[in-house]
């Protein structure tokens, strides 16, 4: 490893364990400092930003793509919020999750406690360099944020802006930290990192989470990539499905919880499908269909394994018809993400089938896919969406940036062959 | 991959479908029919282990491994009255951990599931196969064995045993299988089978547990490597403090949360060490002390750094005399591996500082190390102690073995730039 990147890694390291005892107080005075040093900041802040968007003009990037990444006083003042709201937030850290007196008066005690250090590699716009920041100084963790090297120039006033906030603060300077480096070598130093980093967690699309899963020795949370379903049951209300199915898809096409395939049972279909078309065609939508749905309208793109397989994160969406729910849950499981999925049905027995049998982080009865979000959990905040199974599932808040410690206290307990003996 | 690896991988994951959704008593059932099935069968058990005592004696293995390798029809009725108390433990599926109704009118659920498909590399007795499967069963989840090549032949036959009791239950046979080979190469693929196997749990010592974690794909949780230490603070009851380090490591040596290092404060030192001295020899514990543990008595090997950080498992231990608290956990979090260390102490300050900064899975205050365990923290049977923070820390009982699923309920709930509309 490089010594530039030992040094960052090691302070964050050293910068964990002063912080993971803290309690909530001086962190939510940090994170306080922090929002007033960006708003303080923000000229610099944009001027270093101008750097990253003009280097970004010159190699051809998109309009679209320029404005995601551009700063403003606007944008900062508005970052600088979120990181109010996250001071606002309760403190995981110190909760006691589980607690009992055993039968040899031992008193045990499960507390949250920080995991330690976090390596967050990501590719989406800079607001997220201070977002993963502010939610892990608050949950007790040292961060090492390895944003997308468009951004690099950007990423690095903020995280001097941050480290200089922290400056007058008992959380230490070394708590927020910015991998060294623009190249992808950075990246792999962080994924062999085991020992150094407790955990990475990859936002961002699935060939880049992927590479981190192959790569990784540290322990992963895999985020984010969502291929979710809306299956209109034989017993739907057809007119609520296609609301459903049309805000699933077409109120924020961009999000990994937009929905991505629909399935109708064949039973409906012949209802169902003629007003679907119409209504996604009218929100622009192009359907990616099997040819039964094709039969019910023009204009239908015949779709392949690719598409049920597709995250378009556009306008587009894949369609089929199934022959039954099972058939539907199946399709999910082969082509499925394990994000979100959703079930549109008058039948309490299909719900409760369809929610026992989709192996995913959220199953929605009856509601747009668009509710799995950190923010409308009321986690307040959110880190990311995990779509594996270890750890934590689904939208991720402060607690999911935590572990816990097992505390035992006795007055001399000792175990023997013949049970606890207490020595005092 | 080979075709019998994936054969039997694929049959797992198939089982891992069918057996999500079963409630728990069918499991139960089926935990029973195991119960039954190994003492019913139990001299073919013996016969096939007898082929693995034979291989052994032929490769001059130890009278105490072959011990350790024998099954006997007594061993075996116990090894069934385990699988009858994990029947009898409650089922951690389908339980609500948190569970509330939105502002927005969602009600939202998170409920216990199955992990999916489990697979577990273990060196241990042949007994760890029946364990093994009945809490991965009982938790609904599907499981690959993978135990010691040495033991393949009992390992084999205890399998064939269990699969044979699922035939007339409602719990898939394919829920229960063995990784087929005994070379390495078979655990290689279970290493690469991401996307069939959701986890791997690795039982053993520690470059087992470090092969695991370079080469695997598939998420891992650590398991059980104990440098387990015992702190004797300043201000502690030096009586108190040499029973607890005496049953911290002599109790039961070869086990991981068996003490292997104590740290004492330099201001109790004279009046600790001789008695700690006296203690262990008659234990029969041989100790490895720094210059100032050695001044206090004859016979303290002198330790070096590979004494501070090993996991003896015998009668041996490591000492060291310390200038503060804070040296202490300095060492600890250096030599440790984050299993559990012990404080003795009679002020509750030092005790509340160490708990706060000992970074392991278990910190006990005035009580052995000993007591980090799943029976003793009344889980009633664990699977290995994590000494990792991801997803569980320290002893692992059922519910460690599940995940969550986020459920939201509705009558036609949009999501909009508004808020939400109830389209219903």
């Amino acid at each position: 490893m490089s010594e530039e990147f030992l040094k960052v890694a090691r302070a964050a390291r050293e910068a964990a364990a002063e912080l993971a005892p803290l309690p909530r107080a001086p962190k939510d005075r940090a994170l306080r400092a922090i929002a007033d040093a960006l708003v303080a900041h923000a000229a610099e802040i944009v001027a270093a930003n101008a750097e990253d968007v003009e280097r970004a003009r010159a190699e051809g990037t998109s309009e679209a793509m320029i404005d995601r990444l551009r700063l403003d006083e606007g944008r900062i003042a508005k970052i600088a919020d979120a990181v109010r709201e996250v001071a606002d937030l309760p403190d995981p850290v110190g909760e006691v999750v589980r607690g009992s007196t055993l039968p040899n008066g031992l008193e045990l005690r499960q507390l949250r406690v920080p995991l330690g250090v976090i390596g967050i590699i990501y590719e989406g716009r800079p607001n997220v360099t201070v977002d993963a920041a502010a939610l892990c100084l608050k949950s007790g963790n040292a961060v090492l944020l390895r944003g997308s090297s468009s951004a690099y120039s950007s990423n690095t006033a903020l995280v001097a802006v941050m480290q200089g906030a922290l400056e007058g603060t008992e959380v230490p300077v070394g708590a927020i930290q910015l991998v060294p480096g623009r190249t992808r070598d950075s990246v792999k130093e962080l994924l062999r990192a085991r020992g150094l980093v407790d955990v990475l967690i990859p936002r961002g699309g699935a060939s880049l989470i992927n590479s981190v899963v192959e790569e990784s020795t540290v322990p992963v949370i895999e985020t984010g990539v969502g291929n979710c379903h809306v299956y209109v049951d034989a017993e739907a209300d057809v007119d609520l499905a296609v609301k459903i199915l049309v805000n699933a898809k077409a109120q924020r096409p961009s999000v990994c919880n937009a929905a991505e395939t629909f399935l109708v049972h064949q039973d409906i279909a012949d209802a169902f499908v003629p007003k679907a078309l119409e209504a996604l065609a009218e929100a622009g939508v192009t359907v990616h269909g099997d040819e039964r749905i094709a039969a019910h309208g023009a204009g239908v793109v015949p779709a392949t394994d690719d598409d049920f397989a597709a995250e378009y994160l556009s306008l587009d969406i894949a369609a089929a018809v199934v022959g039954s729910l099972e058939e539907a849950v199946e399709h999910i499981r082969r082509h499925g993400s394990g994000h979100t999925d959703a079930i549109v049905t008058r039948s309490q027995r299909a719900a409760r089938r369809f929610v026992a049998l989709v192996d995913s982080a959220a199953v929605a009865v009856n509601a747009s896919t668009r509710f799995t979000d950190g923010g409308e959990f009321g986690f307040g905040a959110e880190i990311g969406i995990s779509t594996q199974k270890l750890h934590a599932r689904g939208p991720m808040g402060l607690p999911e940036l935590t572990s816990t410690k097992w505390v035992y206290t006795g007055e001399g307990h000792l175990r023997t062959s013949e049970g606890t003996v207490v020595a005092g």
